[in-house]
């Protein structure tokens, strides 16, 4: 009997619950799932089905930490980023393999030998993005190179969407994950990235702007701008030296211009509690961040400062939202970028039979004898409703199958791990592609 | 015989020390100055001329702090702002007053009803700015509101620049005092501020470009941007429900629209490491936060990325720096800010008879029996040389003042206070006058 522990039991982790508890009779399992709030983890357990129970216990207590872990075989780390240090520390003493959807902290790297040394297997950036994108790049870049392909360009995106029958709004966005995220998405430091052999930086007011137009087959177009630090992927991927390396995230297209509204407004920031009359409406919550212009009306004024089309698609979405109406904001003395996430709350909310979708597309440019090449893979995974979502399943999955790959001994390698190499890619890929999450390719001659 | 502590030794300090050891035979006083960098206490202290001495200390150190606090009547804290907490909290405990140029941090108000209880004086912000701008702010509004004036607006700028004689290059600028802090001021926050009766946000990438036009009478034209909280001086001032309130920070006419470049392209970020080739130009550097343009060169890209005449005073301005010749960076692993610190280091440098010129000037708009009034106060400080700046008189020469004034039982209020009332401001400002720094003011009729 081999005991699994599960930290942390958010939203994102109902596919990897279930896929564990379906695999637990099979496998020989049992499965500990521990959250702070109880009823977060019952929630996923249900009735336990005899593989599993729920625990209250706080992971930031290093006494919980250290009893739970040395009960386990195994720990899947779905805890936030900022704890994830603490977590692997206690599996290296204890000598645990520990598996992650995180992406591997600065501080970890240097204890790679030491996981080694013990035997260990220190799986991290095992979800979606990070995770999915690693292994299905890492496969096709392993056949290209095996082919005597040399890389000329990777460029790849990922978004977590609202699957078409679901987009009904001029948006096409809806929250499918963590609003707050979407909100702050790219305040984490200028996009760096290199581009026909120059390195390219793009601070945050153009990242909206500076986007590229991806088209998956069968979805139709989308926006696609560029993630913080795309360089690091040279390493990670041994891709050093290549011309043009860049990952980024997709909107649907449109998206992007609209949002670079609040982007150069200044509506997204993050920093200190805006203050505004009290009842306050969503237009004068505009106003707040445009010039001061006693002729024109705040809907004017904002066309004319940020050089709009005043009956354009823009601001049509932005219409859309309620900003020029005179509806009160009904939240005070939050920061800009929290009061904006009040109202998009409420517009982009899934609706019960809403479905999201998960999209991924990689484009790999190559030479082969001289010839040029281009491949791009795409992958498109819609959920089944608001609770059982596409973004649960690719970020539960990888790590339920992963676990079975630790526990059955397919994994030679030790130490601190991306899934990077094919011995961790190709059985999570395929046990991934039997659950219906496959890339589709699709190749273009030079 | 009163002992004075002078902790931190920076340049700024020079006129403080200079006027105290001036004072110090006629008032009966023994001045210590410390600096972790014995050298650097010694350079300001000279042979003492018998009143003063320099000590090595390391402020951050509790002992040492406790032990030369405890052997002082009075305390001028010059250290960083950082420090400031530690410093007053010894202060309260070992029953001393401090006087310091430092902002009250917000964990510092708190403390006020003890301090008080102590009947201790923690007199703050008495630089230049904040301290100068606030005595002469509050005179004259005192003044205005002793004539039943009712104020409409407040406006108020200030900039540590360089004198005309000393201005010989096409950005009207030099390093007089921190660079890294010139790099990077704007970046502390959105500026907030009110203006016509509307709260006014205003985000970083748009802070050089909605400037306003300053004349000071016999100066010329100065460009003006917002400072991060202006909001916060209404309740400083007195000033709850005024219309406008804005502060800012003054440049030369036409700086600001050139370093607004720099902000767009994102050169000014500090928080990555650069990566650029090795032996990368200045070309290069602009160029890797360009959009990639293979029809361009970097200059016709930039002019057009920027939307800037190719021929105009914005593109001079860069090209002085030197940012399109293929001179070498120089410097690597440095952010982008620092990167670009380097080079204007190399060309905003003083050279040895350059004078710095310290500029305020306030605005005040109000209404005296329903007539429009409109006051206009400014001050121009010139400095000597490159060390005996005006930057140094005008931060320290208030403190010096203040000193004589708190040891002299002249000022009676006691807690953690802001020089903002008369008991204050007066006599300090008038030494100030008898020292040659003045305002000048000019009253329009509405």
């Amino acid at each position: 009997m081999r005991q699994i522990l599960i930290l942390g039991a958010g939203r994102s982790a109902s596919s990897l619950i279930g896929q564990l508890m379906d695999d637990a009779p099979r496998e020989g399992w049992r499965i500990t799932v521990v959250d702070r709030d109880l009823a977060h983890a019952q929630a996923l357990v249900g009735d336990g089905g005899g593989v599993a129970r729920a625990e209250a216990g706080d992971a930031g207590d290093a006494a919980v930490r250290e009893r739970l872990i040395g009960a386990h075989d195994l720990v899947i780390s779905m805890l936030p980023a900022f704890m994830h240090l603490d977590v692997v520390k206690d599996c290296l003493r204890l000598k645990r393999h520990v598996i992650t959807p995180s992406y591997v902290p600065d501080a970890l790297w240097p204890l790679d030998a030491d996981v080694r040394q013990a035997g260990l297997i220190f799986l991290n950036e095992l979800g979606l993005d990070p995770g999915i994108d690693h292994m299905s790049a890492m496969r096709i870049l392993d056949r290209i190179r095996a082919e005597g392909g040399r890389m000329e360009a990777f460029e790849s995106y990922c978004g977590g969407l609202i699957a078409p029958e679901s987009d009904d709004n001029p948006w096409g966005y809806k929250f499918t994950w963590n609003p707050r995220n979407v909100v702050l998405a790219g305040q984490g430091g200028m996009a760096r990235y290199i581009k026909d052999g120059s390195y390219k930086y793009l601070p945050y007011h153009r990242l909206f702007r500076e986007t590229v137009r991806v088209t998956v087959p069968g979805y139709g177009a989308f926006d696609g701008y560029a993630n913080r630090d795309s360089l690091k992927y040279r390493r990670h991927y041994g891709l050093e030296g290549i011309p043009t390396l860049v990952r980024g995230t997709l909107r649907k297209a449109g998206f992007c211009a609209a949002w670079d509204c609040f982007v150069q407004l200044g509506c997204t920031d993050d920093s200190f509690p805006l203050e505004l009359r009290p009842h306050a409406t969503w237009e004068e919550f505009l106003e707040a961040f445009l010039p001061h212009d006693v002729e024109r009306d705040v809907r004017a004024n904002l066309a004319h400062t940020l050089g709009l089309d005043p009956r354009g698609e823009v601001m049509e979405k932005l219409d859309w939202l309620g900003l020029f109406g005179r509806e009160r904001i009904g939240v005070q003395g939050l920061s800009p970028a929290a009061t904006l996430q009040h109202l998009l709350e409420a517009r982009w909310k899934l609706a019960p039979g809403d479905k999201d979708m998960v999209v991924m597309w990689h484009r790999f440019r190559y030479t082969v004898d001289d010839r040029h090449q281009e491949l791009q893979a795409s992958l498109v995974v819609l959920g089944d409703d608001p609770v059982h979502t596409g973004m649960a399943r690719t970020v539960g999955l990888p790590l339920a199958f992963a676990a079975r790959l630790v526990l059955g001994g397919g994994i030679k390698q030790r130490g601190v791990l991306l899934p990077i190499t094919s011995e961790i890619y190709d059985p999570i890929l395929d046990a991934l592609g039997t659950a219906g999450i496959r890339f589709t390719e699709e190749e273009v001659e030079g």
